[in-house]
């Protein structure tokens, strides 16, 4: 008999691989080793259950740890940690809750363990109040505090994408909120645009938007009362009862290294196309042995280099294709383009690929970027709102590689050129899609083809 | 001095091109004749305004012949009509209000006749009351019929969009609606699934559909009163205030005929990729004539083959490139995938590329096709509808070729298809594409990755 397929982490890679390896191959065994309780749940919605869109924190789950084992016949146990791989003998050790460790034999093993939180130096971290939303517990933890203690005034630290959801939360549940950027802008990734247009937004909605400040720590007494930031040469501080510290996830590689297995540029653990990961000592592949997720790289398809970027549907993805491998039906994880959405109170805001130009200079590309204005609908036709589009492309492959947009409406419009960047299209296929219109839907030049339009020519004139 | 560019027809394609050329050689002359009064209007909010949603006719008109006269120096006459081309020559006929014939010299020139609402031979067509929508003077009147007639029921002759949009306008200024459709369903182009759901929703809507329903005419004293339709072996009637005879579009070529281009196998001008026109004897090149717009025909991107596409973004796409061209930027046309989108009441509906499976096997594909239902959002988040997705791959080339998808929010998400159908992107590419996840945006798994999934798998089961 074939050893179990073992998966460790029990979130999007793990249980993905898990549940699709067992409808490739039903009668191959499937053990999923989750140290926590929650098992593949939509940590992309905890925002909204703390905003209180989502009433219960049970509708995050995707699928129910009891329809992973009853009805798709996957071992899954929660409350076990994985502690050791040995990668020789093809095992690994599971620590149970009262601590004894007992080794298990897998045929294949999927690393899902995930990213956490960063937890920056600062001080006070302990205090009650202070949040960093790294897991469904925390997530409850914030909305009890608020409902319990009533906060008056929030203050988020960190200006990504969790920074901005959060603060719509907080301030939909009466919090007055602040908001900490160590950076001169908000959601790095999207562009400066973008960030500027949503940082414009966050003002026009209230928050006190605090760019340029280097956060020191909290105090108060027991519960956090005060935020100490850094302000001319000395400090200075502001009141906040909640703090959410949201600067960004660490992918959770400990358990890959004591095993050996290599680290990519990024940090995360190396894979190759299929996720298979690497030997740290001589670069070979570790056989049998896979990486998907938050915890792993996964190739940029703009610039072919190894990313991380901690993100649902990469880990999704990758977590199916290495079940349909292990079960039988080798199967690509797919790159990456980094694209990434998200709601700031009345905005949205999206992007893909790669944006920022001293980034795209040093995967080899020349890029080329504009940034327009364009309706969503004619004129004349009622609900019209304007969509801001930067779009980037390379001056000597004239391949289409970023872009980001902007507006109240209509910014899934990034999906064309997730698709575009995907296919390698060039501006000049981008500016020639046959995009729909019609008036309750599009002008007749959808934004992103007008985009495509004015960079081409951009372009063109670059080349004269 | 070079003679001018003379476009003749003064929509979409003409005045793209007029606007284009002056932009790219202000020193060239431009000059536009346009047998109407109206030009560059929108002939897809037509129906808006019918409705109401748009209040005045005017505000379908994008630029205004004073402004295409003063601000884009272009020299465009309305009320005077092209009545004749001699290509050897380099001359147009024109006739003016009195009918008098002059003739111009051209260096280039466009054909953008436009297209013509086909008027079949129905019995009495010249009732008051009985519309086809073809131009603004129409909307106007069928508008100023329904505010001072009030009549109290409608019947739309054609399922095709704009009887579906008509269906719409005239339920929205109260009048019980019928339609007919002679074929077994209703919007031909966008596919079995997708019409079948649109037809439910016009029954829901309260709209009398009448399918495999062929009309023969209409009856009444002075103004129609009845339609009749053929019924068993004989004929039948129902009552019918008003009647719009929406059952599509024919180019008009009548002029290029006369001048000796050729027709393609559509029946539209034939072209090359930079518009230009073919001598109908010989096959050459006719230099410096080119058409572009309804009356011409464009090449499809998915077979490679021309294509009768008259719809507006083509025609202003071919019309700019034109315009670019004979101003000394030589720029191709595109192609077209015959992405089309469509409001049915409640309902979005859009298409892309070949559906038909039988047009795909003409075209030399051996076509596959899935039909998925997916939510727009994930199951907890508020808002989240159905959306229905049909994919078409070729099991050869594992190109995706087509797409309908119908929903009450979310349809433009067919732009992400018709971008992979220009970048001629595989199944598996579109499966991989990295589209824009966040709950209030979409679920992990976009409808149209997770159509693609299962397309992926049905072309699979289909090689073993």
């Amino acid at each position: 008999m074939t050893d179990p397929f073992v998966v460790v982490g029990g979130d999007a890679a793990g249980m993905s691989a898990a549940s699709k390896a067992k409808r490739e191959d039903p009668s191959r065994e499937v053990i999923v080793f989750e140290r926590g309780e929650w098992v593949s749940y939509a940590a992309c919605g905890m925002p909204y259950y703390v905003k209180g869109t989502v009433e219960e924190l049970d509708d995050l789950v995707a699928v129910t740890a009891e329809e992973f084992r009853e009805e798709r016949d996957v071992d899954l146990r929660t409350g076990r940690e994985v502690v050791g791989i040995d990668t020789d003998a093809k095992t690994v050790t599971v620590e149970g809750e009262a601590g004894e460790a007992i080794e298990r034999s897998y045929g294949d093993l999927l690393i899902g363990t995930g990213a956490s939180a960063i937890e920056p130096p600062f001080d006070g971290l302990d205090l009650e109040g202070v949040f960093t939303i790294h897991d469904m517990d925390e997530a409850d933890a914030i909305d009890r505090f608020v409902g319990e203690r009533e906060p008056e005034s929030a203050a988020v630290v960190g200006g990504g994408y969790i920074g901005v959801e959060m603060a719509e939360a907080l301030d939909a549940r009466g919090l007055d909120v602040s908001m900490y950027e160590m950076l001169p802008r908000t959601l790095q990734p999207f562009g400066e645009e973008t960030a500027r247009t949503v940082e414009d937004h966050l003002r026009d909605q209230g928050v006190d938007l605090r760019l340029e400040t280097a956060v020191r720590g909290f105090s108060g007494d027991g519960s956090v009362e005060r935020v100490t930031y850094e302000e001319g040469g000395g400090t200075a501080s502001a009141g906040a009862d909640l703090v959410i510290v949201g600067v960004g996830v660490a992918p959770n590689t400990d358990l890959a290294e004591d095993a050996g297995i290599e680290l990519g540029p990024t940090g995360a653990i190396a894979t190759d196309d299929y996720g298979r990961t690497f030997d740290a000592t001589d670069g070979s592949t570790v056989q049998h042995v896979y990486a998907a997720g938050d915890c792993a790289e996964a190739t940029n398809v703009v610039t072919g280099e190894p990313d991380h970027v901690p993100l649902a549907l990469t880990a999704n993805r990758a977590g199916r294709a290495i079940g349909a491998t292990v079960g039988g039906d080798p199967t690509r994880t797919g790159g990456t383009a980094g694209t990434a959405i998200v709601k700031a109170f009345e905005l949205g805001a999206a992007r893909t690929g790669v944006i920022d130009e001293e980034r795209a200079r040093e995967a080899g590309f020349d890029p080329v970027s504009v940034t327009i204005d364009a309706p969503t609908r004619p004129h004349y036709y009622p609900g019209a709102t304007e969509l801001t589009v930067t779009l980037v492309g390379d001056a000597a492959s004239e391949r289409v590689i970023g872009a980001s947009v902007v507006g109240r409406d209509g910014v899934k419009r990034i999906d064309a050129v997730a698709t575009a960047i995907q296919g390698e299209l060039t501006v000049e296929e981008l500016q020639n899609a046959d995009l729909a219109y019609a008036p309750p839907f599009s002008p007749v030049w959808d934004p992103i083809v007008t985009a495509a339009k004015v960079l081409g020519g951009s372009m063109e004139d670059e080349i004269r």
